[in-house]
């Protein structure tokens, strides 16, 4: 049993897009999970009549599993995050979160503000003991089955011991909400050998090599669409914030030019887009932002309908899976370790 | 007319594609240019025998055109950079350069060892004055034209001052080897704003700014295939070796993943090869070694004849264009400035 909490404000395309999801998630979701759709009452339920009027008819019997939650103010995708949640503390993005903090409901969900919804979880929900630095993670789709990378952008100028503990992270995140067995854990570099890269990769490489996690060496920039490096298959790629964000967004834009090209030059749009579809971000729903003490998935701005849903799907299995609770754990059992 | 030394030993299919490349670039190029084979001189011969006797049969009129230089040791793909060069003086890639660094020959070019390549280049031939390092250039497809994007792997741990150098370099490369006009130059970085990214980046805004250059912002990965930023389109984009080297290795990788998928799901081959040429790198030749006194032009391992091909006419558009002279002039130009 899971309650999601999701910024109905929050996005391009808010509130169709939230709420649309959120009746997409409701349809698919076994009933003993509930979703609270949080932002301006009166505009939800207007929102909600006339979808259930046009596109989403068939979602009426759904209806009954949403609960609005009024949440009166609104941040703006480009405000500041420290002013914003000093400023709007009645705002979706900080009622929903304290909803989570004050154990009313169980993840948040947010299309908005990414910066405000790292400084806000942060703020309500807290960072886990030992760490500086909560960290996102984002998969990237590959040859093969996707491959977990973090930080994908909280965080610039990360040092070798947060690279470490974001390695600590994605391992768990592996596991739990991948189902892989001793997670295999690559560092992004620039060449294979262990004396290769920038002077923080170099200590993280050693650092990971004495880490107890399942290390298996330098992945460059031509092994993440496959997936593997020289080693074998990877299941998780940590890096800092900064590179992390350029390839993700790089990636994220790629795919579209080459389609375009391609159809451009007379192929099947229908027939590229099928098989294209492993490629698809939406497909993976948001990325948790990993290290704080409760589940905070940040979407797309730009998210679909069935992009949120897969965002909430990700919310419920998190808090199934108590992947926190793990997480907690995996980093005292390595305070204790380096302890000892 | 432009002297160009090729390093025949250099690169995974060497000397067959370096002996085959160099046959492609006789046929196409004006008499007036000469090509140096520099290797060793009995396997160059026997090479050009067998080709000549088979697949490159009606390049046999091409063959004298091709000057053999005797070069008996070879430095290996694998080699530590520093230790080969000392240890191998009269290997391919060290005597292509003194003969560069000496005047016999303008230009040189290699798919050999690339740590190597960049390490003889700076001792043999020298930095420009005022120059803490050189930069890999490469030119990355996009929707619109390509982008000069620099450094793509030469260096790690760039200061702001080194990128602002970068800029420079990029900048008339753009002008003179691809005719654009007061050349827009973009900072890759994670956001639009100008405080945004990591502490090198904040720092290396702040510069560019102030350069003289026609500086237009931040470019986010996401504008890399799309040629253009939130201003406008983009003609250089400046960035540290390390995140440049890691999205350009993803480049190279993704585009074979997706025409992969394509295939495997029945599209035809022939039709999404060509439909994607433009964003094939071995149309664009070798990325050239900017900030030394010379032309030192390096080739992916697994060049093809056709890219070795085409990155001797990078070499001869290099030295036509006088390249070199006009970055030195740049440079002393921005000295004069800063001293002013």
């Amino acid at each position: 049993m899971a309650r999601i909490a999701l910024d109905a404000m929050g996005g391009d395309h808010a509130p169709q897009a939230t709420v649309a999801g959120a009746l997409l998630a409701a349809a698919e979701l076994d009933p003993s999970h509930a979703i609270h759709l949080v932002g301006q009452a009166a505009l939800i339920e207007r929102t909600l009549d006339a979808l259930l009027r046009g596109e989403y008819a068939a979602f009426a019997a759904h209806r009954a599993r949403l609960n609005v939650v009024d949440a009166p103010d609104v941040i703006e995708m480009a405000e500041k995050p420290s002013a914003a949640i000093r400023g709007k503390p009645n705002s979706s993005m900080m009622v929903g979160l304290r909803m989570h903090a004050e154990g009313r409901c169980d993840a948040f969900v947010s299309a908005g503000n990414t910066g405000a919804q790292m400084a806000a979880s942060m703020v309500l929900l807290k960072l886990l003991d030992g760490l500086k630095r909560p960290a996102i993670v984002t998969l990237f789709p590959t040859a093969q089955q996707p491959v977990v990378v973090l930080d994908s952008g909280a965080n610039v100028d990360c040092t070798a011991v947060e690279l470490v503990q974001f390695a600590r992270l994605g391992s768990v995140y592996a596991h739990d909400m991948l189902g892989r067995q001793n997670p295999a854990v690559g560092l992004l570099n620039i060449g294979e050998e262990a004396e290769k890269g920038n002077a923080v990769c170099k200590e993280a490489h050693a650092l990971l090599a004495e880490s107890g996690l399942n290390f298996v060496g330098n992945v460059e920039g031509r092994d993440l669409p496959a997936g593997r490096n020289h080693q074998g298959p990877v299941d998780v790629v940590v890096c800092d914030g900064f590179v992390g964000n350029v390839v993700l967004k790089f990636y994220e834009a790629v795919a579209p030019l080459m389609v375009g090209l391609l159809v451009k030059a007379g192929l099947e749009q229908e027939r590229i887009t099928a098989a294209l579809r492993q490629l698809d971000y939406s497909e993976y729903g948001g990325a948790p932002l990993l290290g704080v003490r409760g589940v905070s998935i940040i979407c797309h701005g730009r998210s679909s309908p069935r992009a949120l849903k897969n965002a909430i799907n990700v919310a419920v299995q998190a808090v199934e899976s108590r992947l926190v609770d793990h997480i907690g754990n995996r980093l005292n059992a390595a305070a204790d370790g380096a302890a000892a």
